[in-house]
């Protein structure tokens, strides 16, 4: 444990070519993988590599369907969304036997993702990165990623990401943080702004926006990024409810500051608060 | 312009294979291309193909370093760090006179990159979408991605995203953004956290991360993510100051909130507020 001092880790413990890979040959390996958006477009070369390297593979039924074409002829097995735990202590037995498995996801892993269930299981059982099996998360486009490229230039200024899911956390903590991010004037992501059971957040969060924003301040809602029913919508902060059918769990808000301006359907930030003129005179590299 | 209403776009009408796209073939088109890390690992298959099809390959020098191998016999042109509007204007001026221009740079070009400055510069031209040159932001891993991918699972719970360049944006909207985080109990991910000019910044923000979280909080410093030159150090909150030669225009800085641990060097989030134990029974799909 290092609580308390500090590690410093060569480059050569965190890359798959290190000679750790090597002593660890007779365990398995653990790839927990992020394939981006869904399409294989905006996949990285690695989250391919790892897939192809892998002679099983788990994850829920969606994602795994996403990367069908790649998984032939290797050991597939496909979870209901509620069984994550499973999943992931499925994905640990079998490196810990010795195969090779990518746990896969859409977006990034590591964020809101899978990487973190992996390690607080292996952390339970008192796993290390010496001697236990290999474990690497390959990140991948998540969806803040994605739904910024589409709708223009969102993330040009500092943001906050919030997932609106109170499944985990309560709901008094996630108010507390929509406050923060208003009263900070971040651009704010919101994951997973609703669900069939789940329709008050997303009014809430508009009333605290509407206390430090104003009405016409840009929205963006995006569903299914880059997937065929992929679906935009460039809204206001008091227009963004009338988009119900639009909300659901593979849909992401984004919710513009102060700054942020609506051109022509497109949401678009300025980089830094000095007037356009002097910023194209000034410009530098931030 | 639309900044009251709400605009609902088809898939069509953002995606490479539109119709529109032929409409304007007579026009050239502009990739805003984000390449990763720095490694071709976590490049984007869109990314490579994107730069294969371009005839034209505009970047600061460095970030067109990494995709040398991808752009032999094509049109290059490097550009010191310090010329973004140049580069964004000669962009826009080759698009416009017909060719296909790959404007490229490392992580994502939508995270605090070239993209918002292309639209900024096309907004002031009255450029639109339907009848202007083709525009495409590709998405890429950015730092935050990498570098979450790299120390552990820190952003498994919400978190802030901050530069600390002030270049372009007040040192007190900072200072207020860093305070609003911290107060939200946001992982905070801190972007350009010093440079050779710039060293008060990570001071102050530790003082003020001092006010609301316990000396002990996890941090991680990454120089370099995914490099051959990578560092990755874990420290805490009190002892984060102590690596200045860490610090520079390619580090990125995560401050854990009040549920991060480090368990034997990795920094790691668990997902939601409840117990492992209750975590583990009920965990679901957040």
């Amino acid at each position: 444990m290092m609580s308390s001092g500090s590690a410093r880790l060569e480059k050569d413990k965190w890359h798959p070519t290190s000679k750790f890979l090597q002593m660890s040959a007779k365990l398995g390996k653990l790839y927990v993988v992020g394939v981006g958006p869904g399409s294989h477009d905006h996949m990285t070369y690695r989250a391919k590599e790892v897939i192809e390297e892998s002679g099983v593979i788990i994850g829920y039924d969606t994602y795994v369907g996403l990367v069908e074409d790649l998984i032939k002829g290797k050991e597939v097995y496909r979870y209901a969304m509620t069984q994550e735990v499973d999943r992931a202590n499925q994905a640990i037995d079998f490196a810990e036997s010795g195969k090779v498995v990518s746990l896969v996801s859409s977006g990034d892993p590591g964020i809101y993702g899978m990487v973190g269930l992996i390690y607080e299981i292996l952390a339970e059982k008192g796993w290390d990165r010496e001697n236990g099996i290999y474990v690497e998360c390959v990140p991948g486009v998540s969806s803040l990623n994605s739904c910024a490229a589409l709708v223009g230039s969102p993330l040009m200024t500092d943001f906050a990401v919030v997932s609106m899911s109170d499944l985990l956390v309560p709901w008094d903590i996630i108010v507390k943080r929509v406050e923060a991010a208003a009263m900070g004037d971040y651009v704010t992501v919101i994951y997973n702004p609703a669900s069939k059971k789940r329709v008050h957040q997303l009014r809430d969060t508009k009333e605290i926006f509407l206390k430090y924003r104003k009405p016409e301040t840009p929205v963006a809602i995006v569903k299914g990024a880059y997937r065929e029913t992929q679906q935009v919508v460039i809204t206001s902060l008091d227009k963004m409810l009338d988009h119900q059918d639009m909300l659901g769990m593979i849909t992401t808000v984004i919710v513009g500051n102060s700054s942020t301006f609506n051109y022509k359907g497109m949401m678009i930030n300025p980089r830094g608060y000095t007037s356009k003129y002097e910023l194209v005179k000034q410009a530098t590299k931030q």
